[in-house]
């Protein structure tokens, strides 16, 4: 009835989650969704009614160029240019959200049956977009620092993938960040191979410590890089872009035509006059203020909250801390009790596009305050002690054949400000 | 360098001419936009500043459920359950545009090799849509009243379609509609054969003459009938929906995930707030009235403009009407006089599946004014009398393959109010 394409791949448990969580009583750890109370509500009412009431405003409810807003494309041009990413407004397409860029990248670059890697864990959506592709997935393994170039270039001579998709600074959804040190070789070994990087950075301006790092497409002409408002503005104007590369920049506005001819003209239009009228960078800052807060009271309290064997992420910036509970645990058989006590996560599992280890799960700290984030953890706690939640109990020491990263911070250890 | 299929599907050209079109001396007959001054611009400003202005303002700005805004499913369903087409709003996909749609259907419903069903000539972005998602497509021949019922079965059994799509109400490009006497035909020869039918409706309300149809999908099951508020609200919002049939629904939820996860939060909440806002039927009633005078000022002045032998369609709706210059004339080669003419319109044959009948052109009456469509057919008549124009004058007779349509309105004649 349906495309055999389709049957293989699940609908988002994250967004199906989200779908569940209408329970106001419950805290969600289980989105990655930004602070609404952080939205500068007030500069987007002003973006909007400027861009109504000027004279201009009756083109902002017409179609418009597939390419996207020429005055965002430039204002975009000029930040990504300011944050070491040198990028003509010529170079991007603006499109429905990052979402949607990887779907065009999929278009343009997959034919059914063509290799993808990736990082294992990844950005569940992106598994799902590659599937729906007809694309094959190989993983590439690495560690607290990223990907492994070597292990990356290994699996190139053996797969020979068309493109290797990568969150590479504060990933979804482990926040880990590939090191500075390691990005040239990444950028090598894919450019000797004629491999497209897919750079997915919606997190990127979200940093709570240490030094900003150069993106990938600032060391090779093979990175596509894709960014976002959804993080930094506000994901309801559905807002993305890719930084695109000659090469591939029709195919991409074919499949942008095809796909939905072109993004919200209005929206577009609105964000070009936000930022045009605000300093984005003071409102990033406050983000990044509040974040940073929320971060550190969801690294403190997981000692004293998860069992004895515990390991968890303490990221540098973005939304999420992954978490790997003792062998024996089923975090998705957790979640109804979970649940039960009015606190939600994401299960680790569909990050994975092989084995999965099902003993991890996402935690978001960027929605809940430092009161919820601690109540929230309280209530995983009650969970995690509650006699259901370990449903594996009885086979301690399996662990799915995955190895345990040492150099993740240990339960009865508190995290400190360093990696 | 970029996917196989990307190499097969052309760009569209008529956004290619949006882009050409940005000198202000050219009269445009070639885009399907809708009049930006008959736009309710007071009635949108008020929908964004009261829904960034109350209560749930910041709710406007977050991620929201893939299905689409709540409010807005119920009232489009309210909307197309008064049209004579019962909808409950669980039936409705919001989706980015229409031309979203159309690219959800295909991902769910098409395999690489799939065969879809079209009339020809048609709506040449569908076309795009159904090649990237690797479909071969094959014609169904029809006549002013539209697709032939009895042709259909007959390419059914021989072809064995997934799926029949069709704009059966002021049809792009050649603003036919389907008789009603055929829709339950048509509905019936589908069903019988399990084959899916794309009901593609964005026009459907623009009626200037004549007792409204009744949409396809009250007459089946196995209809799935996009719509938009492109044409009767504005196209910059991009909005349009799907009313889904259960046996999709999944896989349509799936592959807009995938695709963008959801469509602008802020643009369905304004659009949610303008629909319970604004008598939206007074709305369309003016824009008909307009509409309804360009449309005759065109018809009327065909005749002394296109030269002996042309044929042209006189719809009792929609956007568009599609004529046929003499044999020996080609549209394509016609343009670039047209353009010195300071006059634009789009060649019929990117319309065309297969063999194309160059001959043909679209041109679009909504745009310009009354004055700016005996101006710019007064142009259009110059560059026809043009010695580059008739780049095939050599070969008159000549007719692709093609059979003129007999009941075609003739120059000489004057179109009538009744087809």
């Amino acid at each position: 009835m349906v495309a055999a394409r389709l049957r293989d791949v699940a609908s988002s448990p994250v967004r199906d989650l989200l779908a569940l969580l209408e329970r106001p009583e419950v805290l969600s750890f289980a989105g990655g969704l930004p602070a609404p109370e952080l939205f500068d509500l007030g500069g987007v009412r002003e973006a909007y009614a400027s861009v109504l009431s000027g004279p201009r405003a009756r083109l902002a409810l017409q179609y418009a160029p597939s390419e996207g807003d020429p005055s965002l494309r430039a204002l975009v041009a000029g930040r990504m240019t300011g944050r070491g990413l040198p990028t003509d407004a010529g170079d991007l397409l603006i499109t429905t959200g990052s979402q949607q860029a990887l779907t065009l990248v999929a278009t343009a670059l997959l034919d059914p049956g063509a290799v993808v890697a990736v990082e294992e864990p990844t950005y569940l959506a992106a598994l799902q977009c590659f599937q729906l592709a007809g694309a094959r997935i190989v993983t590439v393994p690495g560690d607290d620092d990223g990907v492994d170039p070597a292990a990356l270039g290994e699996v190139i001579r053996q797969h020979r993938p068309t493109l290797f998709y990568t969150v590479p600074t504060f990933a979804n959804p482990t926040g880990r960040t590939l090191a500075a040190s390691r990005r040239a070789a990444v950028a090598e070994v894919t450019a000797d191979a004629g491999v497209w990087v897919v750079e997915d950075d919606p997190y990127g301006e979200l940093r709570y410590r240490g030094e900003p790092v150069l993106p990938l497409a600032a060391a090779a002409e093979n990175v596509l890089y894709l960014g976002s408002f959804s993080k930094i503005g506000a994901p309801g104007l559905r807002l993305g872009w890719v930084r695109t590369r000659p090469a591939v920049r029709p195919a991409l506005v074919v499949a942008k035509q095809a796909t939905d001819l072109h993004t919200s003209t209005i929206d577009q239009a609105a964000a070009a006059a936000y930022l045009s009228a605000t300093d984005l960078d003071r409102h990033v800052g406050r983000l990044c203020d509040a974040y940073r807060e929320r971060r550190d009271a969801m690294i403190g309290a997981l000692p004293s909250v998860l069992p004895p064997g515990s390991r968890w992420t303490d990221p540098d910036g973005g939304m999420f801390t992954w978490v790997r509970l003792p062998d024996g645990y089923d975090a998705a058989a957790l979640l109804p009790t979970a649940l039960a006590h009015d606190v939600a996560f994401v299960p680790g599992a569909p990050f994975y596009a092989t084995a999965p280890d099902r003993a991890t799960l996402r935690l978001s700290f960027t929605t809940p305050t430092v009161d919820e984030i601690r109540e929230g953890l309280r209530r995983l706690g009650l969970a995690l002690r509650h006699p259901d939640a370990q449903a594996d109990s009885g086979t301690p020491g399996t662990m799915s054949g995955r190895k345990p990263v040492d150099s993740w911070t240990r339960t009865g250890q508190i995290a400190s400000g360093a990696r």
